[in-house]
């Protein structure tokens, strides 16, 4: 249920048309469903939070994706995350429609209708490895309905490809910036521009990495002020919090 | 040099009043400038990141804290953070204009002039202890323009007042949440309201939560989305993101 | 050997009928017993700490695991529990009348007979990621005696689910709490009622979650004073304590 | 407002005698109050969670533990917990009838009325070191309500120090097991005895130790089943959550 | 080259029998040997340290390990730790002579000659998971020349079946206590015994104990003085400290 | 009491001079004594373990150093370890026949009778600020009856040193090696010589030093079997446990 | 694009043959490719920082890898590190050209032309296990133009293998120390010698040693003052830094 | 001594003025002088290892210090480092000579005479809060006789701070980088510059910065080849490798 959908709804109880019994029947109805499997999802999330329920597929069973995928796609589309690749060909086979994004780890199921209008975003990373996570927060975003510009390999340590494109960058109004290892691109970054900038640390890295701990402390730790940073590898994390930014935009 | 000037000497250039040669000259002399006692302070900054320099003053003495913010002043106004009570009183007796907040550890000098507009924003905090740290973010947002509304005490052992001011956090466009201990807070809101939060996580605890790191791995691994997370106790960085935030804002 | 043929015995040497030294002889028979293939039991632990041996299959074979269900259900039932799914089918080939309890990795076999009375339990959990734990929990409670009422998926994400739970919580007198990620469940949940709860973190989550110990972190830093908390995953070690306390329950 | 005087105000609103209205207001003027310097107190924890709220003394002024202490003891009685020796010195001197017990650096004020029904208590402590924390465990719970018996060094390096008092410990109904360094004394008294046991690591030690966190990591590590755990040196934690259970024990 | 046969040689030298210059050169020639795939065995360690090299299989191919075993049995006998399963086949394959103890995962080849005299040593462990450490323990210290007396399944959760040992323990001179979890068996054990003891922690456990830290960090903090501890699941170092002492036992 | 008063008591009871319920009430009445301040000592402590009671000075105050050193000192001499410069002063001024040893933070009372014979041991440091552990472990060691060699500042940096003492290292049976920083001093020397080596990690050292954790781990991680480790600055650990050994001395 | 073709072309530009235009698109045409499957390779690394790129195998399919070698191969040779043997196996089926250095888990295409003269490096490693990391280290340094000295299982346990090593060690002018575990050599070693030298922990070892933490604590807590360290198994930028070293060495 | 003292030496005992023997007694007497309050000073370290002995300050009294200086200053010079400001007036009232360099807390005593040819170094950090470690490094620098270049704040988050000296840098031949929070300047510099570089972690920071380490994990994470590093703050370490490096530069 869209917000569309709820106000009409209290619309009509105003006008008499729908008891408010009745309307709070409709609504309690609604706000998740126990399907089969285990698997329950929240109908109302958009409703609250402005972002419908993104499937988490890593502690999922393909069976449990796909029945969530489809309970979800009543409300206009649906996505999840973290199906590797085995995961993703069971779900496919269950729901022939689902469209798989490999490197990105993420299985779509139909289109949502409109959103709300959202400002572009840019997802930049520091190197090839990176990319999948970066990919991820791309598709997220767009899901969300966010033009999405990317620009991959910019990492400090060929600061020339950097400079080449802060003029793109400047053309949105919110950056994710994805980096492991040592993760410096965000605090370089982060003197240039003016943008809100939302920093995902990736698990990239071997020996002292310690799985992307170290790239998180020094996002953490950045002295670039007005960075802010989600947990590792956390793609849908900063997609959504940067489209609830860009969405305020001024148009 | 704030951007008026900028575009004013730039229009000068153009319009052949002001000689590149010179303009470059101005420019160059303006981006940083060596004062006394190591104190190296960037006047550019607001140019490019669109937020002044602000002092740091756990690791400046008074003398480099007074030196820093009578220099900054020159631009408008200027406020150092981190200032202790015994450096504030240090700070004041140097800077007899500065104005003293002490359970914030703030010290500020001048009034900057005009800001670009900023939608309000909400400062919010679990407990009582974490008072110091949310004052400091909501006395920068202020510096930075920001209308700002307080909201105190409100952990999430006390559901009660929390529900009680969700109306009041809605009204505000940005949400920056303060809490310490197990941070369940910014959990528990992320879940009730659509707005962009930037949850800051505090040293407040003993035993486990060793000097907050603890309240930062909740914060980082919550599972509400769109929470984004700057270091503990980093008021300064939380304002900063929710001003570069707030400016977006349609109007 | 349980209480009722300890205190048996007791009174046949009292009254003679029995001399100390058979007595002596019959007690130093049962305490543990030296089974095939490494495998020790301990027939006696029922009556020192009320609760019976269970067996942790995670760090033995199959056959080590039949052996010891195989001796301990001669007390009148017997349960394993960390037994993954491929452990558990070798099990029930080996002991074909064994029940397999696949999600929550528990393999039980017979029984028990008469347990000490004892009042219900609730086993509360976050997540769908949480369930297996709470599952473990839950059948070991039963298998001790317990009442057990199940609440799943009620995470703070979506406060209502929780608060629409309220009321079948309060009709329990201890509550069983499993929670991942940021754990905040259990602190949300002990602002609200006046039980003693148990809290469980999890495994589950990514990034700085490090395999729960984010989780962990956040429950014993809960400022709702009265939770206390188990190893991550622990099931049984909450399930044992919640018995021994409902067993106390004024009846 | 304890819980009888919440029943009269309800019978009060079905007799009519009360509208819901001013019941209503009532209610609502009550729940927490914002006293003086930034001091908000919960009156109404008491009625929602059985426990009335504690001062948390560490990260409050003696200004603020003072006012605390006031506006609590109207509810019959008042204590304040981690008030270090001068600061206690500080609230004596703004409170005169304050009480300081200066081992366990706790202050109370009053004397609460009548509690609901409680079975005793043990405190154990494994070193002399430990005694601060377990004193301040003892006195919260004496304060809560229930009779408490105090065994202070019977730590597994003299095992006969405490097999000698287990006759002792088995005549109450619930154990707190306090201790640091390897913290080993719950596991083997776990192993002892069939009661509910609560165990606080406590930060003694050095070196490995860690502040504690080797001894809170052995007690969640811990063998034994049913023990359950609080943050280091959370006397008050442990207190609470013993209370809550000996309020249950069949009478 | 053992003790005797480099005093043999010395005494030559003193007796003019074998000239300094063809000395040296067998010295010389004896120190270690690079065989064949990149394996260097050190001929001369049990001259300098007493005990002999033994082979550290866990970095090395089946191949390089069954190479250092014949390459070391020329000094009359060889053993290889940390050989998994498959490994160890692989190495008998290669080696028909050699033995394979499975569960200890220990190969060995030949048997050494007569070795200095050394009193019993005990190897206890605390439960069932440790008996492979355990095990390893006892292999070497037997392969050195130690009687070796193997008490399993001694945890402080069942105090009475480690005191109904003590008078076993006590025959021997030195102890090896094997323990993982929360490691308490040395502590309590300490208290009991005036022994040297060496404790090795052991990876068992899960959830906190993060693979044997916390039963490491709980030996190290054991208040009863006088226990010494070696690596995680470091059987090896155990028997050979174990070893050192007993040869110096009064006979 | 020590062994051969406990062995007279026995004799007595056998030959019937002493009843064995007055034996009984004898030995009741030693094993600990509750005296002043909370302070509990353990008399019996030596009969069971072989080594007395040592009083750990940093979490007592000097008046319970002071009733605790005049307590054991009854027994024939007493020892009290970790006492700082201030609370030295304090015990000295209570108990003016106290011994100071400023550097190793020792205070020492009367001297103990005969102790059991015991063969030399060597405490050897690899740096000028590894001296107070070193020092504290050869007064603990000398109290206990060994002939203690103190060899300083052989650390690896300067190789030499080490390898010029080497024959004086011989000389005694047991090793202590007292190290911080990167600890590398055991591990050389472990290599060399063919004693029982017990190695004590220091505190000493900054950054990633991590108050000693990186010594500790490098001595665990250490290639040359045999060497086994204490805690961080746990001098008296090491001396109990060298002494344990040097008693066990052919002689 | 290596120097000299850079030399030469600014001469043209400076003799007027080539215009600065023409130049300016020249360089900006090279600075680095995006070729197919998201591989990016930097043909202007070399001219900025003296060495070309690597490819770093371990995030890279073997397409990927294949791609790069064959890309990078044409600036006059190629060289892929961390490529495990079977993706080295399927690079080999794509680029039969390409060699396969298995236990250095590195492959090579072709032959870089003339490099800048190199003094000689010496790679010394502690033990057997690790070698592939000293290897990977000689390698790299070879294809950069470096005479490489190899010395293998020095570690300190056999300290005269390594003294005897020393003449050879002090014929180069800088030395790569590998070592795991403890890592105690290149302390020993950096108290013997006056060349710069690199450490490089390596990951071997168990326990407490995680994954070479300790290894790398150990060097950077090393007394020995002028060691540099890299992070943990980094072979390649040991090699990098060495020769960047040796490169400004007189000759 | 100094190597050309040595020489001499050596030159003359091949000529026949001096015997072996009394050579062999000049050379022994040298090597470590025990001076004074347990203070050990090493005359050789130079001749071994091309540096001289630099004191540690840090865990040393005025007292040490002095003697210490005084004694290495016998050899023309002395240094020592880690001097805060109250024991530096300590050491300048017992050693009137002595200068204190206050911000770096190094005192230094006489002057070194002619060094080995060194080339030039630069010293660049990144905040002013690192000014005292780089100060630090640049003196001990300059002691063993190395021109220095200072370069001040030019941190990433004012990149072009950083470009405007790049030119500079490049006139020196090596580089010490001093960098503190996330420490992303050594990674920036070591993509623009072919210099060896050696970087420094400060603990400048707070919160997740945890004391430099998370400084310390970014550089050795950085992606940019042939950086390596030292010990969080430790400014001699880097001076003494960049020396060693800058000696053996092309002339």
């Amino acid at each position: 249920m869209d917000r569309t959908l709820l106000h009409k709804l209290l619309d009509e109880v105003r006008a008499g048309t729908v008891s408010p019994d009745d309307a709070a029947k409709q609504l309690a109805a609604l706000p998740y469903a126990e399907v089969a499997q285990a698997v329950v999802v929240d109908h109302h999330r958009e409703l609250r939070t402005g972002v419908p329920e993104l499937v988490f597929g890593q502690t999922k069973t393909a069976e449990q994706i796909a029945i969530a995928l489809r309970e979800l796609a009543t409300d206009g589309g649906a996505l999840a995350t973290r199906v590797d690749a085995d995961k993703a060909r069971a779900v496919k086979a269950l729901v022939p429609d689902a469209v798989v994004h490999e490197s990105a780890r993420v299985v779509s199921l139909g289109t949502r209708g409109a959103r709300p209008a959202c400002a572009p975003i840019t997802v930049v990373c520091a190197g090839t490895s990176d990319l999948p996570v970066a990919e991820e927060a791309a598709l997220v975003a767009e899901f969300l309905g966010a033009p999405v510009t990317r620009i991959a390999d910019v990492g400090v340590a060929g600061l020339h490809r950097l400079l080449a494109r802060l003029d793109d960058i400047r053309k949105t109004q919110v950056v994710i910036a994805v980096a492991g290892m040592e993760a410096a691109l965000p605090s370089v970054l982060g003197g240039l521009i003016d943008r809100p900038m939302i920093a995902v640390p990736t698990s990239v890295g071997y020996g002292v990495s310690i799985d992307g701990l170290v790239a998180l402390g020094a996002l953490l730790a950045a002295c670039a002020p007005g960075i802010t940073v989600v947990n590792i590898d956390n793609g849908v994390g900063a997609a959504v919090a940067a489209v609830k930014i860009a969405r305020l935009v001024k148009s």
